[in-house]
């Protein structure tokens, strides 16, 4: 349950050229802030959404206007933006060495009850690019709204090395 | 305000065996995550639910389904699987010096406002298993939903000893 | 996009007196737990509210009974409380010298989506105080209600030197 990923056989970054991923440019703040905050082997990633160049890919709710697999995808790509926020702070995906947290923030209505599937368009994403022996531990919770009317946002506090 | 728990007369270990309590067994991830992740002297632990053995213990919100009570009752449940968690990770209770964050996220309609009694639900707990000295931050937050119509859940980022 | 503010030309508390701003006094905890807990470089401070000796400033929703400036104004009101525990907890501002992580929790009410600007509330403030320089994360969520009926709640994680 409890341990870290010293020495991944193939790194990050080499796995996401395999998969032929392409980062979306590092997102940027809506406000009086930065998207990542480094304090000793810590990174604290703000809040990311699924928004790529300023764009907004989808709107609305879970359990109202969007299907599980909408929400889903919602994840994947607030993911891949956090993902270019890692990196842009970094230098490299390569330095990660756990996520402490994953948090996946759903914007919900009614009696939605699928909060894992939707989440896990984020952990199976991460599994897929650091490999299976990362460790990730997770919170998922349904809120009332996010900015902009968008369905789904990521939090990550990350261990680095470097 | 600011301090750890470095000696305790009692460990936890021994207050829950005088205090007649059995730990559920450790909870299962939902998804494609850990329960724990330990970065130096930091666990953090995932979305704790009232959920044992896989069964839901009790289902719906505050302010609708759920009286404050019923949910404080809920904030135990999810306390135990996520002290459970955390001797399954670190092999002892006794381990933990300071809860720098609990996190006590409520599913809630209308206008409830008892927000702090559910979360005493999981503060007192803590309390009587790990006695007064020990240190604990808290927030809690009325959520919109969580996993599977459950109404309470916790979450807990603790400073821990070898 | 990471780093640190080692130095400050002028310190936060200082700042203060510049601006004329007196700090309420620091607030006290409605369970069983502590207001802040230091583990090691990190400090965590418990949910702030905008609540001043135990009255509550504002009381409503965005997107119901409140405007997006009146949610802007609680979010000051909360990280005055927040300084003013922090000052309590480390003796004095100029400790401080990251924010890892800002919280800003918004009850909404529909479809409420200028949460940026009633988190800039919070931002602004900490920006005017500890100088641009000062580096903060920022996670911004619409939830489903706070205690007592507040419109915003602040979470706090910093990074504070000796």
């Amino acid at each position: 349950m409890v341990g870290r990923n010293p020495t991944p056989a193939i790194g990050a970054e080499q796995r996401l050229k395999e998969l032929g991923i392409t980062l979306p440019p590092p997102p940027t703040p809506f406000g009086n802030y930065v998207e990542g905050v480094r304090i000793g082997r810590l990174l604290y990633l703000s809040g990311m959404l699924p928004v790529i160049d300023g764009k907004p890919q989808v709107i609305g709710r879970l359990g109202a206007e969007l299907a599980t697999d909408e929400g889903r995808r919602a994840a994947e790509i607030a993911t891949l933006s956090a993902l270019s926020a890692i990196r842009a702070a970094l230098g490299s995906l390569d330095k990660v060495t756990a996520v402490a947290k994953l948090g996946v923030y759903i914007a919900t209505v009614g009696d939605f009850r699928d909060h894992p599937k939707v989440a896990d368009g984020a952990s199976d994403l991460l599994a897929k690019i650091f490999g299976p022996e990362l460790l990730s531990g997770r919170i998922v919770l349904g809120v009332a709204s996010i900015s902009l009317g968008l369905p789904v946002e990521i939090e990550l506090l990350v261990e680095v090395t470097d």
